[in-house]
């Protein structure tokens, strides 16, 4: 297992840690800007982040600073009521893989989406088995445009407490179980993200990290989970101050071989969108060292 | 499948959803009588409410509206972090057994506890292969007890977001595998209570259903997960009014022999408990009918 106490040298920064400073939104170019002031190597951006700036500013942005991606966030929400739905998620996933591309990530992040509507608040039916089954199908049409674009599709099976709204891929075997259905040759095309958030939890966790293997562990995104979580999404913590026992993951997931970034991804409401992000950049190295 | 939209024979009230009524405590005794009022047949209290109220009080009061029991909550809360602490929690689930038997319960649910002091937001450690090797423990030496006392001990899995604090058996597939380590002879003093809140999201719950098979099916408890969800614990949903097919998963159950009540079980600060109780059980009542 890689010695993190002494430096950040595999520290990256999924840019929603940070979209906000002191409350107010902050410019993808600005975030950039201060990671690389920081000596931080990688980052992981979002689509309407990298939208709103342009996506030729951003990728000169980072080829500028040197900077690595670790993950593009993100593809995904396959599910649909109809045929325009499934073409229109269909069409937005290849952009993602085109966007992802262009960027130089190392492989787009699928959060794959649950019952059409539900996170408008508005459900279109509770068959949940139905989705899944788009879910799966829309990754194996993608899978084929990916490997045209040389893109690896890292699905990221989010905490149940997501089943509804947000992916229906809820375990690491159930994503692991879609891979070996639609990637049998393990060539490292499809794999998923391991966020330790979704996860912890899972008592067969460290048999599916062993069964992922190195070639379908494609990214390791970290945060912590505190006690009580006032939120549903946006109550995560930072490292260190909750009971997910990361290094014990990160060990689980480094036997495999995984040697990559590991990816602080922090959605706080009440706490760290409120600081400065200059701040949050610091604690964020401080406890990559520390606590991760 | 049983047709339950003609009456409410097999419904029973978990004393839980009406334990306030517009925001004021409600007595147990009060429950039960305004249960028995509506034809209720059978209720699930907590040892709280019972306590509050006296045992032989509830006991009699139990008897003479002639009320069934769907199950006793609730036992558990296994995990530790000393020898006086794990001694207190075997002494207290001896008297939660002796209670349910007194009350003539079928089971006595448990959750089963998780990280010590998580949920007061002071977790001991970060251990959770531990607490549920505690956990394992502790059911193991209860059931010893709890078969003098011919009481069966329902584990209920609780949704993954308790995982820290409430209860680290998050699976049917875990709490089987318990089942099937401390009890393999399946005589029905040991299996789960299946609440659909808990368990929905689960891509192998069918699976695992079937597995658990008549004699380890000991409850089913209903409500609704709600788009959006607010809060973590209180929050739940009637049923009808969220995204959980409840239907199909009351045949999976009913198909392995499953012919018990259906329990109504809700937490709701912001909604349900703002209402009169009587409010409450008539919903109640008329979603039974039409949505379980």
């Amino acid at each position: 297992m890689r010695d993190f106490s002494q430096d950040h040298d595999w520290l990256s920064i999924n840019t929603a840690t940070v979209r906000k400073s002191r409350g107010q939104e902050l410019p993808l170019t600005e975030i950039i800007e201060a990671c690389a002031r920081r000596g931080i190597r990688a980052i992981s951006p979002w689509r309407d982040q990298v939208a709103a700036a342009g996506l030729g500013t951003i990728s000169r942005l980072v080829k500028a600073h040197g900077l690595a991606l670790s993950g593009y966030c993100r593809g995904g929400m396959f599910p649909a009521t109809d045929a325009a739905g499934l073409q229109a998620a269909r069409d937005d996933n290849r952009r993602a893989v085109d966007e992802a591309a262009e960027l130089g990530a190392p492989c787009l992040v699928l959060v794959v989406g649950a019952l059409p509507g539900a996170l408008q608040g508005k459900p279109a039916h509770k068959d949940l088995a139905f989705a899944r089954t788009q879910v799966r199908d829309g990754i194996a049409e993608l899978l084929e445009y990916a490997r045209q674009a040389n893109m690896p599709l890292a699905i990221e099976p989010l905490h149940p407490m997501y089943a509804a709204d947000r992916a229906c891929i809820n375990t690491m075997e159930q994503a692991l179980d879609v891979c070996d259905e639609l990637d049998p040759s393990r060539k490292g095309d499809l794999g998923v993200a391991v966020d330790v958030y979704h996860v912890w939890w899972d008592p067969k966790l460290r048999a599916q990290i062993e069964r992922a293997g190195r070639e379908r562990l494609l990214a390791f995104h970290v945060c912590d989970w505190l006690t009580p979580t006032t939120d549903l999404l946006n109550d995560r913590g930072m490292m260190g101050d909750g009971v997910i026992d990361i290094p014990r993951i990160r060990g689980w997931v480094e036997a495999q071989g995984f040697a990559g970034y590991s990816e602080v991804e922090i959605f706080s409401t009440g706490n760290w969108w409120q600081r400065d992000a200059g701040d949050t950049l610091a604690a964020c190295i401080e406890r990559h060292r520390s606590a991760v």
